[in-house]
């Protein structure tokens, strides 16, 4: 699960990720859990307001467990205008209500509307995470577009720095990501699924075998349980292996009918 | 931010929330982790395997920031199998390759999954996660019906346990309904699917009878041959009647032994 030695290069074809700011952030160990969770997400650019302990923090390295990239390339500022300068949207993250006129985003509400405004790299985007207690301050997000709330159980919406990251992050990654499809894939391993003539000879196989074993004792019943048994191997869509090995497992039952 | 004495209750209109599933998790401060991003996401039913530090564990109670109501009423476990027993539908995470046969879910793939087998609570699903290095064992990942992968930066998608958890549990909180006219839905008739511990006990017949048979001749082979067979039995997902069935037609075949 390490991944860390990989290749970190994220360029594929994802359109511009929005920039992560850090406003006012106290533990290192959350600024390198954040860079983790971005860099988890393609997210790359890190910018830091005022964090409390100084810059650069041993502590962030090894909590980032080797987004070192997103660490060594993030911009420190001194105050959260100079770091939104170059920004043409910004969201701000917040639960609580602050008597602004903002428009208040859904995490999907937001990837969405970044993704909308990155075409072609039109629009640079970015949001705002408050200090680990307070959260932002008026002040700063006065400074952006609109808000942005993550929708959580509201008897319990505390997350950490970190986590609110990784929700952020993950879910503009998602959007609109052709691996989000809801479509299903199969893990086939070196097998493929049996035709359906595969199925049907299997089902003769333990046909016989069951009418030998006087298996349908009940005429009547007969068609319903027959009926039953083949909608479950149908439905069930053995693969060309299972079928192989559905086979043994029959000749095995049987079998041991002569070994005695 | 803190949100911890607020009113816990989650019942809302949410459905039936899944299941989280600990299998050997190290650090108890990573439960703690866990139970608190479950609450935040409004999933409360936790069940732990064989945590190596014991339990309970005063680092869980602290680390969960107020989701001791997760951890009061988790269950623990001394295997995986008895950890699913009761449940329906279960999703085992995992990033590697198995070669086995079996569904591959995205996160959101798997909450409208989840969703729709919950109308009106029919179904109780369940989601397993690995213990933080390794992750789960192929013994663990066949009791499954589907695998269950998080879509992250594929050249760094390492996650520590209590992200995956949030990942995963936000998805399914987030997830709309999914009852659209485009939806398929499962027939039932007057049956309904088996338990996996209904699927374990036919499981412990059929090899019963196989090692009677001399099925597995070769040592070596053995494991792979019964894990293709556990796979291919819980993933096929038989119902009840199915399970009746099968346990009848292997005393039948077995059984004509006797009358030679």
């Amino acid at each position: 699960m390490s991944g860390t030695n990989q290749n970190l290069s994220v360029s594929t074809n994802l359109p511009l990720a929005p920039v992560i700011i850090l406003v006012g952030p106290q533990l290192g160990e959350n600024i390198g859990m954040c860079a983790r969770a971005m860099l988890n997400c393609a997210v790359t650019e890190l910018r830091i307001v005022n964090p409390r302990d100084g810059w650069p923090n041993p502590a962030a390295v090894s909590a980032a467990s080797g987004a070192t990239i997103v660490l060594d390339e993030a911009n420190l500022y001194t105050s959260t205008k100079e770091a939104v300068a170059d920004l043409e949207f910004v969201l701000a993250t917040t639960t609580r209500p602050r008597g602004m006129v903002k428009e208040i985003y859904s995490t999907d509400a937001a990837s969405v509307e970044i993704r909308k405004r990155n075409v072609d790299g039109a629009q640079k985007c970015g949001i705002m995470f408050g200090p680990e207690r307070a959260g932002l301050e008026n002040d700063d997000v006065v400074l952006a577009n609109a808000i942005l709330n993550i929708p959580l159980n509201p008897g319990f919406s505390s997350l950490n720095l970190a986590q609110a990251v990784l929700l952020v992050c993950f879910s503009w990654l998602s959007a609109k990501n052709p691996f989000r499809s809801e479509e299903v894939i199969m893990e086939m391993g070196d097998t493929s699924l049996a035709r359906k003539d595969e199925i049907e000879l299997l089902l003769e196989h333990i046909e016989d075998e069951l009418a030998k074993g006087n298996f349908f004792r009940s005429p009547g019943q007969k068609p319903v349980i027959r009926l039953n048994i083949r909608n479950f191997f149908f439905r069930s869509a053995p693969t060309q292996q299972d079928v192989r090995t559905l086979h043994g497992i029959v000749s095995c039952l049987t079998g041991k009918r002569s070994w005695k």
